[in-house]
């Protein structure tokens, strides 16, 4: 049987989402429930892909089909295309599978020509309202179909009022507005060299076709990549008969939603405009009226509204975001959709509907969506002071939240300004690097003037939850005199600032902030969550600060600990810089052996924190050079503060040079060369684990995790000494403690070889972040360049550091945990990439049968969240 | 049933290799065959495997069967372990499965004491023998068993002769000999804390101990990984009865070979020493005689002796190397294997074995080491030649073959010298980059002062066939001035000097070369090979030059045409500079078609070169920074040249700057940005396909290589436009040409997804030099500084750019291949990373079922007879 592309509005229903589009589901779910809904019939979603496959055309048997049902449409409306006497009018409309509003396109008025709208007007008795919607139809359909450019058709309307001596559209007359429809014509011949076509089928196939064309416009991929919606779903075409809200004193038009959006207050919210059409609500012209006016004006269409409305709450059992007509006093409905709201509304809105028994607490929890409780976890601005706040600048809203405190300029600074007098401070950098990591932790957000979404202070900032507004190119900075410039204003070291990294925008004073928490709504339904989740959630956390945070949101351990963020601390560089330029073992064990105590004292703290729950230390990752300097300058300084000359420390720094540094002498294979740092830790992991034992009674259980491992050589040969060094603590302090030792997969050959790997290794972390640019063959810090191409192309449909490639790299992910599984049935099993807090990845840990997801403490909850959808959607 | 570790040689035999190592299962072969050896026994590898997993410890039922098997070697040859009338002394060698002469320990006159000495002094009636023997078994023992140090003995035997007066170790006497050995003990003492070992049992187990040790030394570590042999094999012990060869005139020993090993020749071919010890011929103190001459003095040694070779020949049917001693008149076999022989030899051989009848063909060509053939395909020293010239420095011997020329210091000069004035050239220089290609083809050689074996120089030379030495440190180079200096000559350009790449040797005069052919016994086998093999034989070819070159070496087509190295050619290095600085499509399109004909040019020579064997184009894969330059003063020249600012030309540098290159802009990311490039690219290989089928009639069917695709929707997009530029191109000629369009696969994605890409890709040329890098995570480039400790530390056997890693690597190789077949049943399927001209690499491909692998030119004999190996291995 051939496929069937075209339904009536009256042969589907809200099932039918994935082939009518959300919006032709839900028009037939109406006119099933007998609500009054202007008729008309749905092109499918299948049609769509249809007609990419087929080289971006319609096939002439897709193209029949729509042919007959203008045939049932005119029949059941017994109204004509064409026809002078009752002349059928569409709306033609875009309607994807999820809702993306205002990412594709419309035609409104569509019918319309030099005949039809003579014979409209008369009937009408309104021939501005007939010229007018005819010169808007040319307008769109130019634009839209035949894609002429707006602005050659605003040039005429410009220029004849200036001839009329008139500033509104409104002011036009009837005859003003039909002479424009003849100006646009000939526009449009002008440009396109053929007659606008007066043949209202040849008129809709056009506009269908425009609307196929727009599910692949730039802003529409975008908003896919942004909302992980697929390149392959395709977008339905709802053809409707129009009703006009504009004809007069009796009619409006309007948008409503059950509930409040922003509160999620149960009570009718919205807003309506008598004679208008639904764009004008949109363009704001005039100041449209509160829902509940429309009850003195219409009351009757008032009434009928509000009851619709419940039905279709009970209904959908959801908060609903409806458009009405009301044409000569009869209401129609133009759509109504599951509404978008706030992260507060949205959890006050699924806990409201289980209390009124509408939904279960499973389905309440799907309700939420875990990325948008992202907006609920960081510091916000307080409300009054804001609104008295004027922003001075805007740079990238590179992580967010609300920060406020006193400026400083360097790193050094923000340390000593907030360790040692108890400030609140900003740091302001041109650019910030790793040695900045410490002044970074120890402010309460970071503002830089150059760098993008993935610059060092954003990819940083993001990983401890600390605001950040990046790149901001308008500030003038001068670093060494310790002062900028911004909207005329300056600022030296001291001044208040506050920014807002959810926003990117810079105020020059302060304003008050507020902590985030879980409480009310919000913690309920995150309880609900974790009755239903089995995935554990833990945290990536280098300090027992971000530790305490994470704990606070849920963490149930951490995955991710990394050693390095320590070394570069400004007490312990010195003894790292000693090290590397060690030239002998024993050098370099007298440097390490300054290194332990700091060390020991940093897993205390972090164990004190995390108290029994697990944690999971990687032992140094990157690669030497990162930590000393490269500048001729800094060099010379740093030898002379170290004893050696210029060029011995020249020479160091550039032996350590590496054409590839991603893919260089890091991770184990720096232990592999130099054990004794792998000794050094696994010294500070155990007896930080006896003492705070011995101190506290818990019991921690360390889990030692080894990084770049790509065979299981290489782990076997680290873990001889860490459980030599580890036997040898124990023996040395006469306490027998447990604990693990694992490694990364993060190397492509770690992964396929992972049942050699788990023999030696007790757990697996995938650490998705490299192994992602491994497997792809790019390097995150160069793919910027090509990949905004890619997704144009429509290449690849998302970020692979945001979400996780399934088909590749989650094959090796599949691969490495069926193998490590065989060798050991119960090896523990987690990721510790970025991927580890975004939700459609975290589906993909449950589905593979991963034990935990770790991500930043700000994720915690939305990780917590996702894991439970993970359950419920798997079922 | 336990393991038997132990066997006596009359238990044995040759089929065992594996278990009792080469020279355990030879001896008890011999044994078998009623030949004179004297009685031992093998204690096996799988013992040695034991003693590693036990920590390096002899398991106690080892060690008792070891003392059972004393007690059956005492029975057997009516001596004892410590009689003092009758003692039985022992050598203990290792053997392992594969022969690694001199690799590992082995200790003689095992079982002698204080004791036993003096009754052995009187029984042989020659006290000096006695004495001498014992002092080399304390000696011998304290070194490779305790590890105490060569050095201290020999101090002690300085001080004797010094203070005797005497020059040579044979003017000390007897008793001089037991002082020594007193003297030894008590240095044994004085460094080890006690006694030297007198239980003969006690030395045995501390010798067999010391034998399994030696397996995993440093040099044996090295030569295995140069020979392909796992670790995993381990050494058998052989524990012989001792025989001496030192007893007075009617005793001696020797080696001999039953055929010539530097030729093939068919002839006995040895030499002896009477009065002497196997390690006195070694040693070099006194010049043995021919073998021939020992039918003069022991002529009934010698019938026996020729009638065992004759008898070896005939039962192992191949060229056998043997050592023997004479003791008493009496003749005893120590040894016998197949001989180590020269590549010419080698073929000679094969081919005389068939011809005597003693082997099939196919045996034959098992008998040849592929590897071997390496010798044979280079240009080399006209042999009368070279006896007179003398070496003035040596380099790193980087890539094989001999090179005569004027030196030239610059690539231009190279070019201008070679392809003007018809000149030969030597290039040297103090190291190169990119755009030295052109020169360095139109060289014969690449002399360097800096770079190791994976430099520049060094990787492009070997891709060339070109002789190269590299890091020669020793020369005092003037690149300005145009002269360098070297073993105290100065040289200016236009001076004769000639290099040897295998050797390394620079010598400051013209010595002729002589071009290398497959002729006589060499082509005589390949025939056989290439009757045997099914995968086909391509080559990795940049130009008409090389093409020509491999065919005459049996090349079956090109499997890799890298175009980039055209792009670097003097003459259009220029409009690349140009496409790369255009900021716009336009520009970059004025700038490609000046490119176009010189590739369209390039290609036709191609072409004609192969005929009508296959040719797969590779398009553009290095980043673009690669085409210009980085340092500022040529950054200012160029733009001078360009009629651009230094900042402009700078800012464009900078803009192409990457923080990993490998993992950057390149490939086909590159044609995704700018898919002009790949037009013009396009419109080159199919212009020139037509043009030759025009000109000559030959049926050009190009295949174009799309490389580093990571997705298949990128390869989808190029080959669009690959697709409508050839369409085009044919359009625009007039005539129909057939060609393929295809993927390398070189990203761990692109195998993983090879299902998926195998739907756009006519054929996949797996490009396993990034596939490792990408695999393993690290880059070639970075690798070199860590890999060494990975060798020593036995992480790894080999280097994975030399030998592909079946277990990682391979597995990907093999997913992708099955992947592939499973969407396009007849795909064609290749290898074109550098692992195509190498053996065990070959045998794996033929094993995943490839249908060709492509290496350089000069490897191309070496692949067919590794193919044929390949299937007659896995019969």
């Amino acid at each position: 049987m051939a496929t069937k592309y075209v339904y009536l509005f009256s042969e589907g229903n809200a099932s039918m989402r994935n082939l009518l589009g959300g919006k032709g589901a839900n028009l037939a779910e109406m006119i099933g429930l007998g609500m009054p809904v202007p008729f008309g019939f749905t092109v499918t979603t299948e049609a769509c892909t249809r007609y990419y496959e087929d080289g971006e055309r319609i096939s002439p048997e897709i193209e029949a089909e729509i042919y007959e049902y203008i045939g049932k449409l005119e029949a059941h409306t017994g109204k004509k295309f064409g026809d002078l006497e009752n002349p059928l009018l569409v709306s033609v409309r875009s309607g994807a599978r999820a809702s993306m509003p205002g990412m594709m396109d419309t035609i409104l008025n569509l019918g319309l020509n030099d005949e039809v709208v003579e014979s409209f007007a008369k009937k009408t008795n309104n021939p501005r309202f007939a010229y007018d919607s005819y010169r808007r139809f040319i307008q769109m359909y130019s634009d839209v179909v035949m894609e002429v450019g707006k602005k050659y058709f605003e040039t005429l309307i410009d220029e004849l009022k200036e001839r009329k001596g008139v500033t509104l559209d409104t002011e036009l007359t009837a005859d003003d507005l039909k002479y424009l429809a003849e100006q646009f014509k000939a526009e449009y011949k002008a440009k396109i060299g053929e007659d606008f076509p007066s043949d209202p089928k040849q008129q809709l196939m056009g506009a269908i076709r425009a609307v196929f064309r727009s599910w692949n416009n730039d802003r529409a991929i975008y908003y896919r990549r942004m909302n992980d919606i697929p390149a392959s779903w395709g977008t339905a075409v709802n053809v409707q008969m129009m009703v006009f809200g504009n004809t007069g004193d009796t009619s409006g038009t309007g948008v409503a939603f059950t509930r409040n959006p922003a509160t999620g207050e149960k009570a009718l919210f919205g807003e309506f405009l008598m004679n208008a059409q639904g764009e004008d609500v949109v363009a704001g012209v005039r100041t449209p009226q509160k829902i509940e006016q429309l009850k003195a004006v219409m009351p009757e269409a008032y009434d009928q509204f509000v009851e619709i409305c419940g039905k279709l709450e009970a209904h959908y059992r959801d908060m609903q975001d409806m458009e009405f007509t009301i044409e000569e006093g009869k209401l129609y409905m133009l759509q109504t959709r599951s509404g978008k709201r706030t992260a507060a509304a949205a959890l006050k809105i699924a806990c409201d509907l289980v209390d009124e028994g509408m939904r279960s607490i499973e389905e309440a929890v799907l309700m939420v969506d875990p990325k948008q409780l992202d907006a609920l976890l960081h510091p916000t601005f307080d409300a009054a002071a804001i609104k008295s706040a004027k922003p001075i600048g805007q740079g990238l809203a590179a992580s967010p939240g609300a920060a406020c405190g006193r400026v400083v300029f360097t790193a050094e600074d923000a340390t000593q300004w907030a360790v040692e007098r108890g400030e609140k401070v900003v740091l302001v950098r041109l650019e910030t690097s790793p040695e900045d990591i410490e002044g970074m932790f120890h402010s309460q957000g970071i503002l830089t003037v150059r760098g993008g979404m993935t610059s060092h202070a954003a990819v940083v900032a993001r990983g401890m939850g600390a605001c950040c507004v990046s790149g901001c190119g308008d500030i003038k900075i001068d670093e060494e005199n310790k002062r900028f410039e911004l909207g005329g204003q300056v600022f030296n070291e001291g001044d208040w600032i506050s920014i807002d990294g959810s926003t990117g925008y810079i105020y020059g004073e302060a304003v008050n902030t507020v902590e985030a928490a879980i409480s009310g709504d919000f913690e309920r339904l995150m309880r609900w969550a974790d009755s239903i989740r089995t995935l554990k959630v833990r945290t990536n956390a280098d300090n027992p600060r971000d530790a305490a945070v994470a704990v606070k949101f849920g963490a149930e351990g951490i995955g991710l600990c990394r050693t390095e963020h320590m070394f570069f601390e400004e007490d312990r560089i010195p003894a790292v810089r000693e090290m590397i330029v060690a030239d002998n073992v024993e050098a370099r064990k007298k440097a390490l052996e300054k290194l332990l105590p700091m060390q020991r004292s940093d897993f205390e703290g972090i164990y004190m924190a995390m108290e029994e729950r697990p944690v999971t230390i990687r032992f140094l990752d990157p690669p030497l050079h990162e930590f000393l300097p490269h500048k001729d300058e800094e060099i010379a300084a740093l030898a002379k503060d170290m004893g050696l000359t210029f060029e011995q420390l020249k020479a160091t720094v550039n032996g350590l040079h590496e054409f590839n540094p991603m893919m260089g002498h890091r991770g184990c294979r720096l232990t592999v060369t130099y054990p004794e740092i792998a000794q050094m830790q696994t010294r500070a992991v155990i007896e930080a684990a006896i003492n705070v034992r011995q101190r506290t009674g818990l019991n921690i259980v360390p889990e030692i995790m080894i990084p770049l491992v790509g065979e299981v050589k290489e782990l076997a040969y680290v873990k001889e000494f860490v459980d030599a060094t580890a036997r040898q603590v124990m023996e040395e302090m006469g306490v027998e403690i447990e604990y693990l030792v694992g490694t990364m997969i993060e190397i492509p050959r770690a992964a396929l070889t992972a049942d050699c790997v788990a023999k030696q290794a007790e757990f697996f972390s995938f650490g998705t972040n490299d192994l992602t640019q491994m497997t792809f063959g790019f390097s995150r810090d160069d793919a910027g360049k090509f990949l905004s191409a890619y997704y144009e192309k429509g290449i690849y449909e998302s970020d692979p550091f945001a979400r996780l490639d399934q088909t590749g790299v989650g094959k090796l992910v599949e691969m490495a945990a069926d193998l490590g599984r065989k060798t050991r049935p119960n090896i523990k099993l987690g990721i510790c990439g970025e991927h580890g807090g975004d939700p459609s990845s975290i589906d993909f840990c449950y589905k593979v049968g991963l034990d935990y997801v770790s991500c930043s403490p700000y994720r915690v909850p939305i990780a917590r969240l996702a894991a439970a959808h993970a359950v419920l959607k798997n079922r």
